[in-house]
């Protein structure tokens, strides 16, 4: 196959839809559901996919599908998400559509004219409504009715993802009926950017993935006593960044304690109100814990609860722990990672078998679908950051080993 | 003297000043300088005084003054701020203005003419440029002119000090000016709310300070690597929040060690990007560092920068400590502190010496003038909050005290 002209093109869409159309601002990619940056991004889809003759849907929420096959019929799935995280860069999510739809392009300038459908998810960074692989989980129907409509709401404005759905010109009423964008689906494969540096510095072009890690998403807040930073002697005091220290230092024992590839992240700290003269009155924070061995980050996170309770008291204040997301382990399709290292092996090139710390929509797929990964590396392991860097050869690459390992699939 | 009376009248003027005229929330008192409501309240300040019969001015950036004797004659100073913080109460700073002009009314009801200068300081919570005392840093010209012209802006829209104070119509270029507000004292006496617990739990009604912490304010930024939580391995990271953590516990720790009144706190951190599932880039947080003691609370200062920048590059990481600001402790007036005690055993009511953890305008007076401060105890020690609470019953008593002192130094 003409890899070079695969990368080339691969590079046109990515650099296309970095372009001031495509994202809310200059400064970093920023497109989430419903904007107009985000419609635009899917009609860019549309035409390309059109022009090769496939047939493109929206489901009840705005996933995209296409499909060179009429329903009914057995087809292939490849895909990934086009939205961004709110700083985020050209290559996360985006190039894996980019190289889905080369895989297609491919596909038909080959003549194989292999079953395809790609899959384009809704929110899957969450910056829209800050719940992460929402498309996906509509789709393996993972919310309920209640979280659409009521629990879900707008970061920007507060109003329910239901509203901005049905605004948008979709029919969340039908959101259970997203479900048959898996039903003639006999395999998957999603491309993504590594977004951490194992490749890179193992000098490896293409992770196989073996496993997608789980995870708990938490949040923490520790009630403490607002008084002046000046006024109050050290014995009168209930300052809640105290146990907020003993939490961070806590996870991290406890996250090495644990080993098996569990790590974990205080990602956000809101400290109430905030000024250098006055000691905080309430601090939240989040918890992100993960792993590929569910029992053992499912026991740090049970820990950590605990422990952060006990820090609290331990100083006379209370600290509440709640659970904001969880999802287990996802384990991929032997028999589709064996055709991806076969086709992989055969190009020559550098690669490794390895298990995503990331989620991915994939991990929604998987519960009715074979399914696997294939990574590329990305520059320094940077992602969610304007910064993020890919190579559209490695693309290209990948596109080449996944329609061949579709060949001897389907 | 008629004591309800002067309670009642404080209570009139402290209400007045919480009505909506006055503040620019109604979920709080918000007013600092150069908004319609800090104007409308010197204005209330100015209607009173000038009822007493009191020549009113303001100095060359808005310190507003008020007098009963020609310039060049001596006179006892009294008075406060009447700024707030952003989300501040009632009594802070204003209760101690409100209360000089209490001073003031007695002086004339009780036909005693003692010689009387009212000072309302400018910009004492920082809540317009970030920047505490600043009024009367000013007048003790503890600031430079590019301090007024570049280095303070506005917290709202960025621009400097110097243009607000000119598009308020005054002369920021003759600042240097503001210094001969305090020209004619002969003495001078702040008071204000306590801030803190101490009065309430001793069941004392008055607080004669004989000292003012000192301090210092500083800002920490730990420079980490913004990385994937899910993807990054353990022993991937660098991760600017365990320096954060580890900074916390040393803070407190090294604070209880110093003793003599030291206290330490973090009360401002901000963490970038800020997100659930990625590692920080970035961590900044604020240190503020006092006690009455200088050798005790500089040394903790001192101990901290070097923990926090040690503690970052044993996990690989790099450190900036920078000060913001640095104020000494000030020792009171024995020679006022005797007089207000005199005054205040004469009335039987239960007091007590203590010293200030919080700073004050004093602080800037105590260069060229002897000083005191009397404080009055607020309800569970709550400041810099709309909860805050304090006794008009107090105030008219601290009045009386204050006015019978100044009677034996005059």
């Amino acid at each position: 196959m003409d890899r070079d002209g695969s990368a080339r093109r691969i590079e046109r869409d990515i650099e296309t839809l970095a372009g001031p159309d495509y994202t809310l601002t200059s400064e970093a990619i920023r497109r989430y559901a419903y904007t107009d940056v985000y419609r635009r991004t899917l009609d860019y889809f549309v035409g390309e996919l059109g022009a090769l003759g496939f047939d493109v849907e929206e489901d009840a929420v705005g996933t995209l599908t296409a499909r060179n096959r009429p329903k009914g019929e057995p087809v292939f799935g490849v895909g990934s998400h086009c939205d961004s995280n709110r700083n985020g860069g050209k290559y996360d999510g985006t190039m894996g559509v980019v190289t889905a739809l080369e895989v297609c392009r491919l596909n038909e300038e080959q003549g194989l004219d292999l079953p395809l459908q790609l899959i384009s998810f809704l929110e899957e960074e969450g910056s829209g409504f800050g719940q992460m692989l929402l498309g996906s989980r509509i789709i393996a129907q993972r919310v309920t009715e209640e979280d659409l409509r009521e629990r879900f709401v707008s970061l920007d404005d507060g109003r329910s993802f239901w509203e901005h759905a049905a605004d948008a010109g979709y029919e969340p009423d039908r959101w259970r009926a997203c479900a048959h964008v898996l039903d003639d689906l006999t395999g998957w494969i999603e491309m993504h950017i590594e977004q951490a540096r194992v490749l890179q510095d193992t000098g490896n072009r293409i992770g196989l993935v073996t496993a997608i890690a789980g995870y708990v998403h938490a949040d923490v807040v520790v009630h403490g006593r607002g008084d002046h930073a000046g006024a109050t002697p050290m014995d009168f005091r209930l300052d809640p960044t105290l146990p907020l220290a003993d939490t961070i230092l806590g996870l991290e024992r406890m996250a090495r304690g644990a080993g098996q590839g569990t790590v974990g992240t205080v990602g956000e700290i809101e400290v109430d109100p905030g000024i250098i003269n006055a000691i905080a009155a309430q601090v939240r924070f989040s918890l992100d814990i993960r792993g590929p061995v569910e029992g053992a980050y499912k026991g740090v996170a049970r820990e950590i609860a605990a422990f952060t309770e006990q820090a609290a008291a331990a100083r006379g204040l209370t600290a509440d722990y709640r659970e904001r997301q969880s999802i287990p382990p996802t384990p991929m399709d032997d028999r589709i990672v064996g055709a991806l290292e076969t086709a992989t092996r055969a190009t020559g090139e550098p690669y490794m078998r390895m298990h995503s710390g990331a989620a991915h929509d994939t991990m929604c797929v998987a519960d009715r679908v074979p399914t696997a990964m294939v990574f590329v590396p990305c520059v320094e392991g940077i992602s969610h950051h304007p910064a993020e860097d890919a190579s559209p050869a490695d693309a290209a690459l990948a596109a080449e080993i996944i329609l061949n390992a579709i060949r001897t699939l389907t």
